[in-house]
């Protein structure tokens, strides 16, 4: 199921030569990097609210929110959700679980 | 290489039966949802700020940092991976890319 | 000069009788507490995206627009200005420098 | 009683030249501009879940949080308390209730 995510970072490359009023994605990009960032300020404090609440289906849909914005911003930066699934491959997908528990300090900073 | 996010998935669901000390999922899970949810604020901001800078190698990081975080909101919800990418496919992935224009326009509530 | 955060308290109480349609803040107030809860997100993210430019025309404005929603979230819960200036005032306004960096280091959690 | 706020950016005008590691604000100028960013995402963060749980003493101790870190990024670039104080009454203060009315809707971007 998890190719969504190629497909969908394909569809946002494909945004990059779209004219800025033909889709809400190539009107970000043209307002540039801030109006993406805004954006991801934005839908994290929605799902903050959404985790507080524990609604399952506001927790859901605002992930959802967050992870297609943080897509629009690897996009507009030459990434895409590969080089983000390689990064947690290479934290914690290639040994057991008592070495992924270590590493996962790292992310305690 | 996505099965990494169900590996994940599986990973986050084992830490919840572990020793708060044993790790920093765990330790996270037993603080409860707020301490959660504060990670997520956190590293939704480093997010931006990486972004504000343009660095292509923290941009990478902080989505890594920020998308784990979400995977453990998740899992604590009883939540996992696929539910999200699902809610993805369902929004942008059932249909042509002008339909997917149209449909993004609902994100931007 | 301070004076104006109390009157902009009363203001904010004054908003709370009017019509939803008559003012922003009557907007916010009648919309419920998520949605001042998101501006205070949003402007907080804006500050971020300020402060990291550098530009102090932008931190000054993004400062007031985040200071003015938390105004109106303290009116909304029923607190006001004064209480959060006797908050501070009580960490760190009733002795010497010195005892005022050590109880600063209670914010520091 | 809010000369507070002024009485505070000058101690914090103080810690500019003190020893980063006598006391917490110096530790943050110290670290740079990113440390008191993330700083102000962490409380605005605290500010959303304490606003969402409706709990009036957390609202205002993270709203007291909040200001602090605000406060100490005023500082950090060369402002201070009384420069939002002037832009708030720019915008509310010098006029009646009508007008302000109208200018509030400034904010609403």
């Amino acid at each position: 199921m998890s190719e969504i995510l190629s497909e969908l970072g394909k569809v946002l490359e494909d945004r990059k030569d779209a004219d800025p009023g033909s889709s809400y994605v190539a009107s970000l990009y043209s307002k540039g990097p801030e109006s993406i960032l805004k954006k991801i300020g934005e839908e994290a404090t929605e799902l903050v609210i959404a985790g507080k609440s524990g609604n399952k289906g506001d927790i859901l849909h605002e992930t959802a929110d967050l992870w297609f914005h943080t897509l629009i911003l690897l996009s507009y930066s030459g990434l895409g959700p590969d080089a983000v699934l390689d990064e947690l491959k290479g934290r914690f997908g290639t040994s057991g679980l008592e070495e992924k528990s270590n590493r996962s300090n790292e992310i305690n900073k």
